[in-house]
């Protein structure tokens, strides 16, 4: 789907639902058109309205395409995350997902910002740290409403070091914070002294050698083109960064090693020991390209999904800095050994930022081994990419499919596509337990609610009413 | 095809060809025969008397096909071709393919001989090297006589540098040069200063940078499950290494940073260059696997497939070190800008030792990106490996191609099989121009000549005699 003549879909009659202009279209062609008033809400209305103005929607969606395909994403540096992002001030904690109040928040999240309390020293006790975040002593805000991302419970406090990406074409940056690895980590709720001290090392030490050698080395690695790689290489660069992680090993080991010493390999033995280190990175990367298509008068194309283990949120392209959530999923995958559905956490973290720009499950083509994580067989990664492209107003320039015959990957999601066909977005994600600080016990896929998409439609037909 | 039970094809009526025996089953059924003496070799009779002694050939192939699914080729290490490869005279050279003779090797061997004699001293300038190999004052040998492999000209004289892979199950040791990149190399028969200079800095800088990172690397690196990943990655491990390359990259990284220092930084920034820096270390991994299966009597598994860029040879199990050749093919693929037909040495290296442990064009279904360099598409890269089960004994415990549903690569070349389809071998290689020195001039597809598979059939029948 592509184009500014698309039409949107081509609906059965039998819902044509009060979308009067279809019916008096099939009408003055002869078509026999029985008018049933199935769905009460105002989205068929809203879906009506917008496709009274498909050519400015399709002509505001050419314009947020025209952004995500130019948006080149580079690596600019690492720094101190109260340094540099906007509005993260001493007592603020960011968030994945939509915001929400402490009162409401998920087993891990909690775990997580009572870890960043204690690490930033703002409490010296878990109880302590409970008690301010109950009483409104520290800021909680979504990563989302400062250009970063964060996955799972996505954690971000002033003193974390953070990645810094630059998009070379609008200038503007995005941040993530580094990856921590598997096992008890703070993104999953885990705060023990272990937890605290691995993030003080990667302070101390990871953050430092890394920073260093990104300032020796002379071209800023581009984010866009080696993920573009990775894709050739069976990543989808979410639930799948083996490749990509190698790859940026590969860019900066020569400054490292430039450097030498303890720290130069320690940080080396850190990267290596981890394949999903380069998610973060990932997930900056998108949220540049992601942000850049943000703003765009009358587009429906979604610009950020996001979960904070509670509600799901999408932000289209037309609406601004809006959310519309609707619950979070449950994720059908794979449970490691020893867990179940029961574990699992609902659907969590700003990682769902990678399907936004047309990785993670839109880009399955790419990662036939990824079943082996998340479930399924290597056709069914394909038919996932594929179903994609039924909602996806482009294809992508940069990332492309080998699998497919080198097509696109389905690129920008058009929130109308979703409420007309009723395909939902899939997401590769991982599943986190309800329970802060165990870690990840599965991966999997999961669907977004579609009552968020037929808000944010119907929204987006308030704003051009 | 695999178990001991298999018949050897199931060949149509039309061409039972003098294959007295599988007529004659056939009349016993009551098919009408028509005995056809098309072909008057003694391949028909080789074949009849293999078929005839079947169930000792297939046993033969299965303990074969045992030993190279059990192979566990690690990196032992670094060291000098002299001081370790078996023969390596200071007056040796060792060069790719069957044997040949100074006077009938092509003009990238003769090039690269030269380069060899100009680095190791034993001669002060071309015209010296030429004629000293002219007048035999130096011994030529095929690698594969002495436990190595080499790409392309496959030049390996006593002073150079060369990876030594020891397979775990055997104890038997293989050996390969490290690879010098693209362009103006001494393996496409290139020798001037600027060739020398890289050999001689190869020798003094990159290999006791590796080495020495390798000694303080505990655990050797695992060649097999290294080369596993790879292939879930993209690779097919003879023409596109890009992921091996990375791989190995992280596995030495840390170990080359703890020493630190400029000579560090200099190898990482050499192999971070060279996305085909893993593929001697492939060929050598495969060499050892496959010497793990050769002298099994009575086997008609291929154990060895070589090219000296004028004749291409093959070795089986059951018939020990004899080559079996025919004339060396044209390779069929892409051409760099500028290049074409007209300019293309015919096939040449022993980097085909690849195909023969399945890897390379076998396991092309895994390497979708690959039909970028060597050309067709993703669904040929597929279909070729589909191609080589009909000629394979079985399939690879250890080597898994995701787009066939994580099937095992086709493993172990049956020679009869070769011979009773008709369908060879499919080989992905670079194309060398036929001048010395200029380098690759692109990359493809191809067969080898079919007589030697003959040849090879008829000798292992003649030696059950």
């Amino acid at each position: 789907m592509s184009g500014e003549a698309r039409p949107l879909g081509a609906p059965p009659v039998a819902v044509t639902a009060g979308i009067e202009t279809i019916a008096g279209e099939l009408e003055a062609q002869g078509v026999d058109v029985t008018r049933v008033d199935w769905r009460p809400s105002g989205v068929p209305s809203a879906l009506e309205k917008l496709a009274v103005g498909a050519r400015l929607t399709a002509a505001a969606n050419d314009a947020a395409i025209a952004r995500l395909q130019s948006a080149r994403p580079a690596l600019a540096g690492i720094a101190i995350a109260g340094d540099v992002i906007p509005g993260l001030t001493r007592r603020t904690v960011l968030h994945a997902g939509p915001p929400i109040e402490w009162g409401r928040m998920c087993g891990p999240m909690r775990g997580a910002i009572v870890g960043a309390l204690l690490y930033e020293g703002l409490a010296g006790s878990d109880e302590e740290a409970e008690r301010m975040a109950g009483r409104g002593e520290v800021e909680l805000s979504p990563c989302h409403d400062h250009h970063a991302v964060g996955p799972m419970a996505g954690i971000i406090s002033p003193s974390m070091p953070v990645w810094v990406v630059e998009n070379g074409t609008a200038g503007d940056r995005a941040y993530s914070t580094l990856n921590e690895g598997l096992g008890r980590v703070l993104r999953y709720g885990a705060y023990d002294e272990e937890v605290i001290e691995r993030l003080r090392w990667m302070h101390d030490v990871l953050a430092p050698a890394l920073s260093g050698a990104l300032d020796r080395t002379e071209a800023k690695p581009d984010l866009r083109a080696l993920i573009g790689q990775a894709l050739q290489m069976g990543d989808e660069v979410h639930n799948r960064n083996r490749a990509a992680t190698s790859l940026l090993i590969r860019a900066i080991a020569p400054a490292l090693a430039d450097e030498g010493g303890l720290e130069a390999a320690e940080a080396l033995r850190f990267l290596d020991g981890n394949d999903h280190f380069f998610l973060n990175l990932a997930m900056a990367a998108a949220k540049a390209m992601a942000d850049s298509a943000a703003g765009v008068e009358g587009s429906s194309v979604v610009t950020a999904m996001a979960r904070n283990g509670v509600e799901f949120g999408i932000r289209l392209s037309g609406t601004g800095e809006r959310w519309f959530t609707g619950p979070a999923g449950e994720v059908e995958g794979l449970f490691f050994s020893g867990f179940g559905p029961q574990d699992a956490n609902p659907d969590i973290g700003d990682s769902s930022i990678t399907e936004t720009v047309g990785l993670g499950a839109f880009s399955m083509a790419a990662a036939p081994a990824i079943v082996r994580f998340v479930g399924g067989t290597p056709e069914h990664a394909i038919e996932t990419s594929r179903e994609m492209y039924e909602i996806t107003w482009s294809e992508s320039e940069a990332f492309q499919l080998p699998a497919l015959g080198f097509r696109g990957a389905p690129l920008g999601i058009d929130a109308r596509a979703v409420v007309q066909t009723g395909t939902l977005p899939r997401i590769n994600t991982g599943i986190a337990h309800r329970e802060p600080g165990i870690g990840q016990v599965g991966a999997g896929l999961v669907k977004p609610p579609l009552p968020a998409f037929e808000a944010a439609v119907e929204a987006l037909a308030g704003d051009s009413a």
